[in-house]
Formats: structure tokens, sequence, C-alpha cells
């Protein structure tokens, strides 16, 4: 092998497993010393759950060697973001409120990828509820960035973006309600997908909104992500199916308006470098007009429902004990609490127009790249405002569509930089078949940060 | 023939214009004379399209004579509430506001029913924009109950109800939030069927709630019933086919609890005897224990819902120009502006919840019958409040169901009384069929008011 373990993809550990190459044990005590070295430095676990682990990996390996039939995700160790229930192992929901919470069921995603056979190195941290960009948690540590410690890993999802990348799971399970996923897999410089919100079961999932939040998977690669989502999905799909079947053909619209607008110019240089790879790989790339995105950007319509919706949600904590949460998260929330109904129920009303209108003018094309961030990984104090950070991933949620940020090269701060491709509702298989593509003619996934 | 062409039902009418017998411009004028004879005495109409329907019937009777394809509602003259748009002809919604508005484009029910044939008497009167049960319009008229003109008629569908019960159109077209089809329906004597929300398209119909409007039929019997869901029906359906097949086995609950409760002993009376002679059927009748139902009776989320729903479609004008909206109308809606989204959107949580513990209860029987209304049509000058008498109505919007009523008797007042048959989400079938059984053993639906 030419890389370690903890840095191949699902595709080359489970032929090695398959092939009695390693044992499964073999791969999770290798995820686990990594853990052992990084979790101390990094909080990237709320909850690590090693001897589980162990018990899950031994029991993959009596399976193999009893030539049983292997799930697809057979003696894979993975993390789950510490908003999906698991039964018996706690769930925080990066909360100190459910710092003794043990759900009585698994999720439903926990379950499917029990089903498949994974191995549960832990539950990741993440931002309290899910409701903040930058990754910060007060009360379980927050996760550095892998490639700058006195750098951000983006949120909600931090954790899962550090344990993926800094080999600690060979993938993690996210949610993204306006970019979670997407942010720390961009500012990690890993791929995530966010799915079409009905894609994937949000049953055992600590809500944010429930109109915008999607679950979904982060990974080394999009063929990883294929896998991933493939395990999950429901209606189910194998995504790997079409995914090296090239984009020859294939029109892809570049939306420069809005999404370019204010973004930093080295991140606009990788992404127009990868509109020319995209390009050079037989796709039609035009321009694409995008005004339903550009009114988006604009309002505060996603931020409102956000939280009115999460404010809902956790009220009555709030209320009791307001002053054990994370005090930007309860300000957020919060401000949910004065909104009328009336402004509500406008805002959704709007945003179905606006679906209606994007979906039929998304017609023209078979998917739409931008910027995942318009910005690489603020340090810790320089931090910008929360809306622009979110904008160009907010506009997907918003507008019920599904899309895949993959790495597309670093800024000269070796910060990483990632490329958003943008697809129709439940039509993630052609999102992956153009990120797999773009990420073949690369070699960006191969980069792993230095150690620390 | 036995009873006047304004009394027959669509079957034997298009039988009797396929055949010859009478012309759809015969069929049209007696109907314009029932209008004519009637009109001044109930505004049951707010716009009467005489001329409109003779060129309508003058084309019908020139297709029929050169052999051309007949759709299903082929010449026969039918009414539309006045919410559903009809291109260049006046749509009020029952209000001054509207009252020039000529829409650019019909509805889609309204260009179903023109391309099934029908011809278009006119708009039927109503309360405005649809937020009433008794049938109030202090801007058109209120049309007098039928069968007491000093009764109330029931509302929102008031002149739907009123033109299909004195023979001044075959059948009607109504819309109903909580109750707006089912209530003047029962008050009227007549059928009022409705449908699964998502059944029947609410484009070009004016909205008062769009998570509770539903759009569908009101009839003479049964059949008609059947007929007209089936050419406005999207997904499309024939109701015909299993109407008479009979209801042998059929599991039929009563949900005496909390449905009779309170209610006028004469109307449970009639409800009683309906159910003995559904047993007579074949049916196995048994008690049906509704605890979402009772649920939603104690709470007012549906009450909320309409208003902040309403206030949102309407506040600009209630703004601009509030002074010339009914003051029942414009205060119930005004209800909506000062409500919070939290709660707002708590109740519609909560109604998920609801709706599925209540879809999964119903997997054990058929249908579920229950009275309409527990009182008869109330008296001019001694009406109940709002609450009680949209009660039984209500919650079948709230659980996202479909509900057919059905005549089952009178009181000794001489009111009618009627039977609610309520079924699971897309099941209009089923309730059509159990209706159809009902209504052919017993002679309800042959009884006409007196002239007035």
């Amino acid at each position: 092998m030419e890389r370690e373990i903890p840095f191949l993809t699902i595709a080359e550990l489970s032929s090695l497993i398959r092939d009695g190459e390693v044992s499964p044990v073999e791969v999770t005590e290798a995820f686990l010393e990594r853990i052992e070295r990084y979790q101390d430095k990094t909080s990237a676990y709320i909850t690590v759950t090693a001897n589980r682990a162990l018990d899950d990996a031994r029991a993959s390996e009596v399976a193999i060697r009893d030539g049983e039939n292997l799930g697809p995700l057979h003696g894979i160790p993975l993390a789950l973001k510490d908003l999906l229930n698991t039964k018996g192992i706690r769930t925080t929901s990066g909360s100190k409120y459910f710092g003794n919470f043990l759900p009585d069921q698994s999720s439903v995603v926990a379950t499917r990828l029990m089903q498949a056979g994974m191995v549960l190195l832990g539950k990741a941290n993440m931002v309290e509820f899910a409701f903040g960009p930058y990754g910060f948690n007060p009360h379980y540590g927050t996760p550095p960035n892998p490639w700058d410690r006195t750098r951000v890993p983006g949120g909600s999802s931090s954790g899962s973006g550090v344990v993926v990348r800094m080999g600690m799971a060979v993938a993690a399970i996210g949610t993204d309600t306006g970019g979670s996923i997407r942010i720390p897999a961009s500012f990690c410089g890993i791929v995530g997908l966010k799915p079409t919100l009905e894609r994937v079961s949000r049953i055992g999932v600590t809500p944010l909104s429930r109109t915008l939040d999607s679950v979904g998977p982060m990974t080394k690669c999009v063929e990883d992500a294929a896998f991933m989502l493939s395990a999950i999905a429901d209606p189910v799909e194998d995504f790997s199916v079409s995914l090296k079947n090239g984009i020859k053909g294939f029109r892809i619209g570049v939306a420069r308006l809005p999404f370019f607008v204010g973004a930093d110019p080295q991140v606009l240089s990788c992404v127009e470098k990868a509109v020319g790879v995209i390009d050079n790989l037989g796709a039609r790339v035009e321009e694409f007009y995008f005004p339903e995105a550009e009114q988006i950007l604009e309002g505060i319509g996603p931020l409102v429902v956000m939280r009115v919706e999460g404010y809902t949600e956790h009220r009555e904590k709030l209320i009791r004990s307001g002053e054990i949460f994370d005090p930007e998260v309860r300000d957020r929330l919060q401000l949910g609490a004065g909104v009328l109904a009336t402004d509500y129920f406008e805002i959704l009303q709007k945003r179905e127009q606006k679906m209606a209108s994007a979906i039929a003018r998304l017609e023209e094309v078979d998917a739409v790249v931008v910027p995942t961030m318009l910005i690489q990984a603020p340090k810790v104090g320089e931090l910008t405002e929360d809306q622009p950070l979110q904008l160009t991933t907010r506009v997907v949620n918003w507008l019920g569509l599904c899309a895949i940020s993959v790495p597309c090269g670093f800024t000269s701060d070796g910060l990483p930089v990632g490329l958003q491709v943008i697809g129709k509702p439940f039509d993630e298989a052609t999102i992956l078949r153009i990120a797999y593509a773009y990420e073949q003619s690369t070699e960006w996934r191969l980069r792993i940060p230095e150690e620390f």
C-alpha cells in the first residue's frame, strides 16, 4: 500500500478486507490509533466508541471467516455527526443539555449503516444544535482546521470534516440545513454531499429546520460519497452505476452572477480553473443566468425559517435552562421567538414560487457549478458575518436542490478551496458523475495535511 | 319524465341529451327559467352567465348533430363557486374588492369542466374569501336555506348549496377548508364531497389556507358526485367504476366519541338510523375509537392556521382598504395578524404527528361515519359560535382525509340532516361507494323543498 490504512478509500479498504489482506480488526485498530493520536488535539469526536468499534470489527471478522453475505460497508469504520441518534450511545446534539442522553432507538440512517456493515468509531463534534457555520463548540471544544490550527474547520458538521480529513474515520455522515455539510467539506478539503431533502430519512435526527435539514455523506473522494449515499438513500438507488461514465456532452452552467460576486480572488481562480478542466472533459460549459439565486442571496428568508423552526424545536429548553447553551447559538435561535406567523408563511409561499421557477430554469442544463465558499477558512480571530459565509450554500437548501462540494485547489495560505456542483431535485447521480470526472482529472484528493 | 329537467341527475340528463330526447339548449333554458324565478329571492348566484350558457348550449347541440366525441359532462349546466377563476368572467371571491375582477386565465378545474363539455350557468354566491360557516354575505346578499327562508344555508359555499337544491344548476363546484362544502351540503340537503387536498388542482382558486383548502363537487346525489369528481380529479380516476358494487364486508367505524357529543338529539337519531341501514347492507359496523379527532376538537390549531394563512393572503388588501370587507370576515382574518411563527410552526408539527397516527388507526376500517353537523341549520337570529359548527368537518381537513356528506333524514322542523362518511387519503372511491349504497336504500335524495 502506498498510503496508510486511514487514508484509503472505501473501495480500496473494502477490497483489502474482502480479499483477506487486512482484517476488519486491523483496520479498526489503525483508525483507533489515529484517534488516540489526534482526539485530544482536535476534539473532533464528542464520543469515541472504541470498545464498540472493536466488537463490531471482531463480529465483521467472524462474518468473513464464516462466508456470510457481506454488506456494502462491511468492516468500514465510520463516524456519525452527534445529532444522529444511536441506541444506547450518547447523542449530545453538541449540547450540554443532552450530555447524558442515551437514545432508545437509532436513527434510520444509523440503522441502515449498521445493516450495511459499518464499524462505528464514534460521534463527531458539531456546533450545538447544528446552528452555526464556523464550527465552534464551547462545551466539547472547537476542532481546528486540519490545514491550519489557527483557522476554523467550518460548521456545523465540524467534527465530521476533521475526522475524515485527519484519517480518524473513513467517512462520516453530516447534516446540512444551510451549508453544514458543504462548509466544513470545503474548509477541510474533503467531499461533502447535500442530497435532496427527501432523499435520506431524518427520523431520529435532531431537527434544526424541518423545512431545510438534509442528511448526507462527508468523504475523502467522490466515489466514497456515492457508496455512502447508496447505503442510506430512500428512494434506494445505486449511485456507483453511472459514476464513471464521463460527462461528454453534459451542459454545465456557470452561475458567475450572482455566485462569484464578492469572492476571494484566489478562490475564484481555483474555481475558474476547475471550470476549464470540466470544459476539457467534453462538457458544454455555458454562462447560467440564475435570478432566483440572486433574489435569495439578497433576502433573509432562509435565516428566518431556520430561526423560527429551530427556536420552536428548542424553545422549552431555552426557556427552562437558557444559561447552559452556547450564547451564540441561543441568540440565533432566540431571533425566531418574535417572528410573526404571517411573515413566516409569506416567506414559505414565496419560496414555493422560487423553487418552481428555479427548477424550470434548471431544465436548460445538467448541473450548475459555483464556488462552495467565497472565502478560505477564516482565522478564529478574524470572523466574517454569518450570512456571507453561507450565501452560496444556503441557496441550494432553499430551492430544494442537491449539491456536492469537491476540492478544487489550494490558496497561497495552503487552504483548500471547494467547487460546488448543484443539481436538480433527486438528481444526485448527475452531480456525483460530474464531481467524479472532475476529481479524477486532478490530484487534489491525494493531498493530506501535515501532521500536527 | 317524472321529474322536471332541473331535478334530474347528471346520468339521467346525459342519456336524454345523447339520445336526442332533449337538446342542450332546452336543458339550459329550463335551468335559466329556474334561475329567473329564484335568483332575486335567493341571491344564490353572484353572476349569472345566461348568454354564455346559451352559447355553450348551442355549441353543444352542434357537436351532437355533427357526431363529435362528447365529453362526460356534455351539455350539463353547472355552477362554480365564485372563487374559481373563469377567464373573462367576473370572479369576486365574494368580495367587493374583486367586484370587477375579470381573470386572464381560468382555474384548472374550470378548464377541465369546460373540456368535459359543461354549460356554465354562473358563479355561485359564497362567504367573502370563503371564511365563514353560515353563508352570510353583506355585499351580494345572503342566500336563504332552501327548506326554511329564516335559516342559514351554511357556508362558505352557500350559493352552491342553494343552486343545486333549488334546481338552479345540475351541480356545483365548491371549496372546503374546514367544512365549506359539507356544511352547506348538510344544511341544504344535498351531497357534498371534500376530496383529499392533493386530489383536485387549486391553481386559479383564491386561497384561504394553502394547508387546508380542497376543491370538490356539490350534487343532488352520490352518483353525480362521482361523475363530477372523475371530471376534475388529478391523479385521474373514474369513480363510477366501483360505485355500485355494494359494501358487503366493509368495516365501518362509528366514532360516537367524540363526534356525537353535544349533538341535537334529532340529528343523532337520523344518524343512528343511517348506521342501522349501513349495517343491514352487510357492512361490519363497529365502534371506532378516534382520539386524534378528539384532541383536534379540543384545540384551535385549525382555526389558527386558517387565520394566519388567510390573513397573509389578504393582508395588503385589509391594510389598504379594510373598510370595504365584511367586518366579520375581516375580524376573523385579523386574528391571524398577531400569531407568532413559532406557535404556528408548532401547530403544524403537531398536526403531522396527528395525521400519521390517525392514518395508522384508520387502517382498521374502510371508513368512519359520523354526523356532518351536530345541529340543524340555525335561524339567522339564533346563531351558535363559529367553532362548534365546524368541529365535525374541520377534523377531516386537519387530518388530510376525504369525506362526503349525504342526506340521512329530516328533523321535525323539516330540515335536512347529513351523514358524513370519512375516508383515508385518496380513497374517495370507498366513501363514494358507501354513500351510494346508503343513499340507494333511502328516499331522502328525492325530497325537494317546496316552492317559495
